[in-house]
């Protein structure tokens, strides 16, 4: 697959227009008599606003970030890891159905890195090869699209549309951008990480491995990043 | 109160910059083999995506329109109102909160109209004035605001931030614009719904009461808009 | 796989004590002075009890049914399946780890049956068993489960103790009953229905295809069950 | 109000009948090729259940105890202590409704300590009284009970049937029973604890203000049970 190297392929398509904004109007509301409208129209000072947000968040209260969504496009990631992604119900999801989609030839698949090099690579995708003959035949008997699926394996690609308000987000880097989640899942959130980070780099504080929030690692085998609680 | 007549005060001060076309990439992933940014991408025949989205409603596939959030500063509402509204949970809400936000003087409230029709305006009004009185007087006396505000009455208002998806807004919509819905709550519904048509028209034909939806009224007691089924 | 034909096996290990006093107590509550454990210990007159609770599902106010959750364990269903059952985001799921759980020798799967019918029987069998020993090879050689599972097709099934309570079951049903639904999320939702029926037996009328609770079919292409909506 | 002194009445009228054995019984389902179904018939040992689950929740995996729900009847709290209640969206609640259930003579409230202490009670009591004596007054002229009730203040009981699973029910703990919580949902927490631990004594570690969890305490004002953070 010439692509993979760029995979998974992930575009944020949609977001607030100003988060920061968004979040200190909303967390202004809960300690002020002011009208919210007036705390939005008059909130310009960015510093001030950061603070503030940033005092919030570490307290706790966490539900004045749920106001901002993003949106995100992905393709280039298997169903292994989609089935994990889907997992997050706080998320709202609008995937690539296979049973609606018929797979035309060989169907995009993804060859994980301890695969290739113990020298599986060339079996691999014959392997593939062999699994798209068969998934074609039987379409082409008539056998509905979404019983010959049946073969394809977890390494063939999906694609979907994701969205996920801050709060989300947040927990999602926490859980997923740690060292023990799946490769794929981890370098699909990395990628949604950095592009909200582009828009506001103040999240990078924030999306972040859970590690990184906790100051200590709470799995049962850590990578050494943080000292394991004991 | 002076400013009633415009109460509840509503603002739409966030929400996607193109819904449709969020909507029609969201749909058209669950079908294609194409990868959702290049759907995004190509997505400008609006007519089209309209007619796509419609359809997909139509059929009650609703997660595909979760992806847009709409987030609106409300003020001007009582507590008794808001109680209300908190129970949408799949809503988000920043909420001014009474137990560190002190009433100077007197709080604003809401006066519903049929107290006023009956004559109690008055009486109400100093009812409202000796409650206000008696709150201060505690507070005066070092009695916690969180404490004092047990003498506040559900007249008394509120403030919020508060954000719903699409599909969330719908059904928001389909409660609560019903006639048996509390006064306040209906005409806020309203407001929002008409600042969220203002910016998309096609949205009137969804965010509508029940009745509108499910072609007969299934409240106990019906408004004759819609025949009651039996 | 000679179990096959009593898959999926799905089994109800826990559920409310009393599901309709429970109901009953939740809906009372709502228009009672009484308070609820009053409302509860007094609570004896079944038929009483059940007429209340249809009158309130009749109205829409399905609310009051979150109170009982219903616990099942589920083996014997494909991957293909639980993709699309985990979709439900109100059920909690705990489900066996591919990433955990090595397959040894030949793994579990499903054979739709419009497979066997077209005669792939023997082809699909052989091509698991050429699958489980690529699988088992790559294992030998030190790939990690979580990626030597790439070749593991949809047909291999997994297991899950899963949980909802009766307003998304209600749900599950209308969604997943539908003829249009996945041939095996039909089944083992039918079977979760009736283990569920045979212990209460008014459910019935609430756990059927959503044609039954709408009057008519919303689906694009419809069974002929309900005439469709036009 | 002479019962007030055991307010909030809280009773625990349903639950699963082993939490703990479908706890592990969800864990092991994650990690094991054994049928959930016979994880669950051979789940004997006590002792060994609760190692595991123990281990599990220690790792952070806490979906697995989503399966277990808790039903609480709640009376005697203040309409203020339920706005806060119903913010958790996780739970479901079927509160009594002063739209629909109209206050006969003086209705039932609460009275903070602090203003018991600053010997404002007699003064507060009459402040109920004619509260009531005007809400009557204004039923009598044929105001509907959703619009007399806008005089009715936040101290006014309610009475509720709610319901939680147990991640919830720890986040609730973790939450509502630090001591900057509001006093009555610090009290009614703390019942509902306590039926739970009076149950499943191994809930005890668990069922803990948010600063037992985390190890330090994250409010900006802390009561020195634990460090605050710095």
């Amino acid at each position: 697959m010439t692509q993979e190297k760029e995979f998974p392929i992930v575009n944020l398509i949609s977001m607030p227009e100003n988060p920061l904004k968004t979040i200190y109007a909303a967390c202004r509301t809960c300690y002020s008599a002011d009208y919210p409208i007036n705390i939005w129209e008059n909130a310009t000072d960015n510093e001030k606003m950061l603070k503030l947000v940033k005092r919030v968040l570490a307290s706790g209260h966490h539900s004045t970030i749920e106001h901002c969504q993003y949106v995100f496009t992905i393709s280039g990631v298997s169903r292994a890891c989609t089935h994990q992604l889907v997992r997050h119900r706080h998320m709202s999801f609008s995937q690539k159905s296979q049973r609606y989609v018929t797979e035309k030839g060989l169907f995009e698949y993804i060859t994980p890195n301890t695969i290739k090099k113990a020298g599986f690579e060339a079996e691999y995708d014959e392997f593939m090869n062999k699994t798209a003959e068969f998934y074609e035949k039987m379409i082409n008997q008539g056998i509905p699209a979404e019983d010959a699926r049946f073969v394809l394996p977890n390494a063939a690609t999906s694609s979907l549309v994701a969205s996920l308000n801050l709060r989300e987000f947040i927990h999602l880097a926490n859980i997923r951008l740690c060292t023990n989640a799946q490769h794929e899942i981890r370098i699909m959130v990395k990628k949604m990480c950095d592009l909200a980070i582009e828009k506001d780099s103040w999240l990078a504080e924030y999306l972040v491995p859970k590690c990184e929030a906790l100051g200590h690692c709470d799995e049962i085998r850590g990578c050494g990043r943080k000292p394991q609680k004991i």
